[in-house]
């Protein structure tokens, strides 16, 4: 592996620097004194702040007359090009990584299937795997850092992935391996956090303080940011809509409890109780889809129960943390026809007065977004350095 | 009503100087250097923040002999009695009030039970509560706020009360009143996240960046902090932990939904559900208590599904929002003993991984607790004004 870093790290020694970077990168092109404004900080402060990270290179200030504005507003901006960054999110059967810019834009993308899901063969393929995404040379040169995420439990802290259901992994110190087999600094994260964040940035979060971001899937997953921060909870745990306890009589988890979300909802769950339901033990979750949108009632009546069980939950979250909008995406969404009605319906039940007012917003996600997301972590460590 | 408002407010004119106030409120006396190291500021903008709250009178600087260090750190320290505030809880059937300092700590306080529900009698009952209290010049002239709490949906940012299901009050313009009745700058919250307030300034929360104050009884609420912000929600709900759907064929509750933690663990639920248990309709709680801890099997049994209900909510709770901890209060503390075993064990099933490590944490609140956590509201508004 040849990447070594290359790039002194951008200067955000204070809070006040994070805010400006921040501010800029999510809402720029913006003034100063609009800076000032939305952040608080004194106009002073906020031209403190900015100087070094002009002189760095990672932001400039436009000439005000390309902005229309009559008045000398000499707007800042991103410089998006001045450093690069690696996402790489593992899957349980392969790798998606990309680059991307200062504000996560997409600019190289690959996959590669993993050869098993031991530790030490998924950690020498996401070495191959950013070698080959960095082998231009003005993205290599550029790069100083790498976003890993999967699913599970993982403390970003520590750099270690404690629990992770479908790798089978336990306490796995993988920013280290990673940073050894890259050269590059690695960061971790869970997954569905790790696109919560850049929704939050550079998506549909932008502009809501509190929002929720919910996967269906193999997983029930959900990335919940409050008065704008991800909440990552004291424990480590947080967001799990999944294991919110929606029934008492509900089927068993793998988690141990019974009448979790993700026991009655999960794609891994849905079939399950298909194959129950219709007797038919070696029924893909494909053949039930297709089944249920034909009519038939058994498999109808499976998706409507999966969708009181997701409704059940998105209304617990919401009356709980009253966020601003749920965002609900993941591979579930492919059977989101079957039990929509269902998740409304319940959502609007459950909803504890204006808690009623929270949109539900269906976003499909491609699984690139997954690795952005993973990239995301990654220009997130400027602030964290 | 005499009093007026005597005393110039507070100079905290920026972000940190609200920051340095609160860090030495909460856990002064601190040092300068100490504050910075805390808060992320430099020594200079703490300094800078400091000077005006000295000159007003709120802050001042300890001689640093009397702390018994040898450098001279000159410690800065609240004067708590720089200004009072006056703190009204107004419940089902009388008002509590009290008068604190700025630390929230009582120096008077008084009840006066209610002629009516009706706005009107309530407004002028606060009156003359709020008169009694501040009969003693020394208060009535360092006193220029008062803080109301009510149980409901309360919007803090127009001084209404949405929805009081107790008072059967809606929409009413109570800030507005109040100030008028007192003459004195009114604030209105929820009843339980004005203590949750004064917890995490004064109380149970100091030191937990997220925690989450849940209170027992006629309505079963929460209080949630998270990284240091009470969360209110969006839409102006958040913490209705009362309203988690836990059961699928749960009783109705008076939301409208069924299955809600309330509709089976709230007081009145409770005494519901033993009525037509025992085929008693004359039952009281006490009764209902008695009974149960005399071993009367059925009504063990309605204690024992209430306790699941609130172990599920407070599991629900705690695998979304992953608090430090979770304080557990309100008169239903009463019948603790008869669900205490249900609720842990629920809770240890249904917390998954570490969110089985957040602490339950038992703090029977006082009455006056109560009408202290409206006044820490008040306090709240030197940071807002």
């Amino acid at each position: 592996m040849t990447p070594r870093r290359q790039t002194p790290r951008v200067p955000v020694t204070s809070p006040a620097a994070a805010t400006v970077f921040t501010t800029v990168l999510t809402e720029g092109p913006v003034s100063r004194v609009d800076v000032a404004r939305r952040t608080g900080l004194s106009s002073a402060a906020v031209t403190k702040a900015a100087r070094p990270l002009i002189e760095a290179g990672y932001l400039t200030e436009l000439d005000s007359a390309t902005t229309g504005v009559g008045r000398p507003a000499s707007p800042l901006e991103v410089v998006a090009d001045r450093e690069f960054f690696v996402g790489v999110k593992i899957t349980h059967d392969e790798l998606i990584g990309v680059v991307t810019d200062l504000r996560a834009r997409i600019r190289v993308s690959g996959h590669l299937p993993l050869t098993s899901r031991k530790v030490d063969a998924v950690v020498s393929n996401v070495g191959e795997l950013v070698t080959e995404l960095l082998k231009a040379p003005r993205y290599r040169e550029r790069t100083s850092t790498v976003g890993v995420t999967v699913a599970g439990d993982v403390d970003p802290a520590s750099g270690h992935v404690r629990y992770s259901p479908f790798l089978h992994w336990r306490d796995v110190p993988l920013a280290e391996l990673v940073a050894e087999v890259t050269g590059l600094e690695a960061t971790v994260g869970n997954d569905v956090k790790a696109i919560t964040v850049a929704e939050q940035w550079f998506g549909a979060g932008v502009g809501a303080p509190s929002f929720a971001l919910v996967t269906l899937g193999t997983g029930i997953g959900c990335g919940l940011v409050i008065n704008g921060d991800v909440v990552t909870g004291s424990h480590g745990v947080a967001g799990e809509i999944g294991h919110i306890p929606v029934s008492g009589d509900g089927p068993l988890c793998h988690c141990g409890a019974t009448g979790c979300v993700e026991a009655i909802a999960s794609t891994d769950a849905i079939v399950a109780q298909a194959r129950t339901a219709t007797g038919e033990p070696g029924l893909t979750m494909a053949e039930v889809i297709t089944g249920a949108r034909l009519g038939d009632v058994a498999l109808r009546r499976v998706f409507a129960r999966a969708g009181v069980a997701i409704g059940r939950g998105l209304a617990a979250m919401a009356n709980l943390t009253g966020p601003e909008r749920i965002i609900v995406s993941g591979e579930g969404l492919d059977a989101y026809d079957l039990f929509a009605d269902e998740i409304r319906e319940t959502f609007a039940t459950h909803a504890f007065g204006a808690a009623a007012e929270c949109e539900l917003i269906l976003r499909p996600l491609p699984f690139e977004e997954w690795a952005r997301g993973a990239a995301a972590i990654a220009v997130r460590t400027l602030f964290l350095s």
